[in-house]
């Protein structure tokens, strides 16, 4: 069985899906959906897919699934629109910034007996993928600490970051899901702190670019997530568990593999500076794993309930930032 | 332009050349010719393509190029048929066992005017490009030493051995080639020691498993090749360069980019354990830059000559072993 | 000059000390005072000095300095009452349990005009060393973040942990000094967690064993520290500082810089498991710094007021995990 | 017991052995010989012990033991000298460059019932004697490929290599005595290519500054040996040995376990620059080798016998290189 696509988007991410889908057997790309005329004709040319409207698209038989790239304020109405049009539904993180309107969403989803996966790539990263199935063999034993390390190499433009949410609920928000994952254990208490370190400009849009955020299960488990907008050495993208009997970690990617040894010192070279090249293999395995869901049909492996209960550690994160204490979730 | 592509010979490697047209921009497969059925019907359901005879590739329209991955006995014969009938070719390596065989086939080539590239994957790969670029950017001044260790993780059936032409052509011709691909300078003597290690029966068949080769330029840069038939740990690929100014090293690949630290130690997975795995990029990459060179009309970057020269290094390091001396070639 | 030392105390850490002194020129070992009849013959037979009391070395007119190895409790009373005695005083940390008893004592020294240094060797690694130095040349320009991960091999026993002031006063206090010391600015704030997740009776000795902590300056500096009481793989003393320009990380230091490569994979040995094997280098330069100040007349590099500061510190985390909030120092 | 030692000769590698003796237990270094007044006094200072003559150190009652440092030339009549005064001898390599002259010596310490130590330190580097540990407890199988790199960070003075029997006795013996130590069998051929790339003054001196040796034993084992005398990055020193289960490699020494990340990668330091911080750990180990079989009336670990098959090695070498051909020992 072929899942057949629509993208609805052809920004950065709408073109790192729609490559994905090329990429995936048993996936299919048949249209996107991009309301500017330029970047509508690029992603034709690139991919060979017609173009349609939003709506075309919700009605339209020759496709199965929708995968939603636009802006964030669209998405809650676009899982309930294509949810309701009894299409299978790939939405980008986040649903939405607010938590109601999330929770609104979902209980559409349920009403309506629909399929939603959210975008956390990483849980398909084949690194991490790796390193999670050490821990499901039992091979460091009983997990206790999780040390989550993500670095951007720059900041997104100040466009953006007035609409992102602030970086909690932007970049944070896939640390908050990546520890759920591997804590396999829900969160009670979250402690933060943030800083404006590289640019001013972040804190007069009410936002951080450098935050540490400690997490805890009701057994005890902690996380801690270390987060910056700017690393000069790349994309840095590190996780390491701690458990009873040993630990384990996932290391950077790099440009190339290779190392120079001169007076200077031995130099390997900087990581792949950017997510899209990071995650190649993660984002492909990510629309694989939806398609072979619904294929089966079975529930995606991270659902809509993913997405709110990350969203709820966003913004307990920032709660705890803004009142100095721990924010307890219940 | 997109070059048109029969592969000839739909075995292990066929279908890695197959899989790298399929993935390069600028170049489709048409058709494959394999005589055993099975094989070829397994090759049109994974490659979508028609399975036509050898001599019907020759005289298609719809045809470009051929990819030469029959029985290393064939070689010769089908590059002569296809660079006659004007098809751009890519055969892999050897061209022939047989010194003479060669130089006869390339003269054939020649008087065609015909395009011939021989199948060095390593040249390709991404990371050794990357070293490569170290030394022509100067980093390690003038290369004086190159290490090369090349290790399968176990030895090929019996019945290829035998009609392998020995581990120098069939295993270590690779690194001849990369060895005067990073020595930048003709090579004039080879040293070579040969045991046989692993296995007895490759002593009975007239092999080794297990050789050693020192190479001398003119200027005296030298060159030495490890080499053996098993290597537990997975399909060990290492290249060091050493110059006057530094060192440039390019690093294995492993199965996964993570570590378990436990009691026992710090253990990393093991290396990617096959040839076919390890060159993915490689073999994309070589079909791209033969297509490219078909498109812009300039030589293939790995010529019939290349092919030639590397197995002279072989014949000769075999010279070496059987008598005990310095071969030295003019 | 040669600095004459008494060491107060042949247990562990007097053990670690004397043996530093005795590999320090410009250092000597006279004597040890120690009330145990066993370990005193053992101390004389292995570094041999004499056998004294306190006292005696408290008015020995061959005796220029002395360490402090006793138990806790007695520190303050040996730092006032060698200080009056004229003696150059090295304690260990930390100087008591109750930040009162400490300024009452470092009252006592500035009144004497004493010299007072608190043994943070960490400072005095010279993997360490050779980061801050990394740092000072500014390589990685501004400070911005700190990650400190510090695990033991295992937990003391319990008796030590009964008076040991718990984890944050025992063990993070040393990764408090670092902190201080890298962040090269006070902190403000301290968000701390705590659990019990390897032994329930250190719960019920009242103390943790696993902790996560998040300190800010004044400019918004953060710093984590990372600490658990049980690590298989061996004494894991890491860091890692992140700044405007770059990062720099100082490495484990293993049994051996070996790796052993089979089918499993690539296994390098586990850490060094003790502190004493792995901080030999810090304890020697340790002294010698302390030697070298004395010699110099001027204050020694990690005082009495470090020792102060890494309390409040420790205080603080402690509050935060029985408050909830993120404590404020003033 | 304490073994009472003399030092022949106060130059660099004199100075190493007596600062190993000063921190050996088990060893005590009484008096320096060395005819030269300013490094005599020098040394006086330095280690506290006496100047006497190498007579007057041959009858000494209160000496006994030496190490022979002098110039090669004087080495055997040394040990000739000092076994027939019943001296312990350790005699740092090669015993002289002239076989005959090396086996008349050997044949007097063997008449003499004598005890002779040939200083092959690096037997005795903590980092390979694991590695070889790893190989006798059976980790990676039976032996087959030993892979030597030695490469110095730069040449010795003119004057030095004059006298120096040429790269593969002054500095290959190394290797070759760690490829007899490892192969674990007698080599029986010798392949050597050697050239000058570094300084064209080395080769009107009759030398060459850039080698590869091919050793093979009975059995087929083989061991390839890379010297160069220059290398910008430091002093590399790296043994890997590759056997039918797995493989074992000793890494570099660093000048500090850090790595720094910026925008043009990630730099380590590079290696110690020289032999004598890179084997400070081995060179005391060594004397306390050599103290050890005195005091338990055992053979010491590398004797005269190692001495001189390492020297028909580096003899073979020079034979292989002049004629070309393999040459094969007895």
């Amino acid at each position: 069985m072929i899942l057949r696509f629509a993208v609805l988007g052809a920004g950065r991410i709408g073109q790192v899906h729609a490559r994905a889908i090329a990429s995936v057997p048993g996936a299919e790309l048949v249209a996107i959906a991009e309301p500017n005329e330029d970047a509508a004709k690029a992603a034709r040319a690139a991919f060979g897919c017609e173009i349609r409207t939003i709506d075309d698209c919700a009605v339209a038989d020759d496709i199965d699934a929708v995968v939603i790239c636009t802006p964030t304020n669209t998405h809650a109405d676009l899982i309930e629109q294509f949810v309701r049009a009894k299409k299978k539904v790939f939405c980008e993180k986040p649903i939405d910034l607010d938590l109601d309107r999330v929770r609104q969403a979902l209980d559409v989803v349920n009403a309506e007996g629909g399929t939603l996966m959210v975008g956390f790539q990483r849980r398909f990263d084949p690194d991490f993928m790796a390193l999670k199935a050490v821990i499901d063999e039992g091979k460091i034993g009983e997990v206790e600490m999780v040390t989550l390390t993500s670095r951007d190499p720059g900041p997104p433009p100040y466009e953006y970051i007035k609409v992102s949410g602030g970086i909690f609920r932007d970049m944070t928000i896939h640390d908050f899901d990546v520890a759920r994952w591997l804590l396999g254990e829900e969160i009670i208490t979250v402690q933060a702190a943030a800083s404006v370190l590289t640019d001013p400009e972040i804190g007069e849009l009410g936002d951080y670019d450098s935050v540490n955020v400690i997490l805890t299960t009701a057994s005890g488990k902690q996380c801690t997530i270390t987060n910056t907008r700017r690393a000069t050495y790349g994309y840095d993208q590190r996780i390491e568990v701690h458990g009873s009997k040993g630990s384990v970690s996932a290391e950077n990617h790099r440009e190339a593999n290779i190392e120079i040894a001169t007076a200077e010192g031995y130099l390997r070279p900087p990581l792949l500076n950017f997510f899209m090249s990071r995650y190649v293999a993660a984002y492909a395995n990510e629309i694989a794993a939806f398609a072979k869901a619904v294929a089966d049909a079975t529930p995606p492996p991270t659902t809509g309930e993913d997405g709110l209960k990350a969203l709820e550690l966003a913004t307990a994160a920032l709660a705890s930032v803004k009142t100095g204490k721990a924010i307890h979730l219940e």
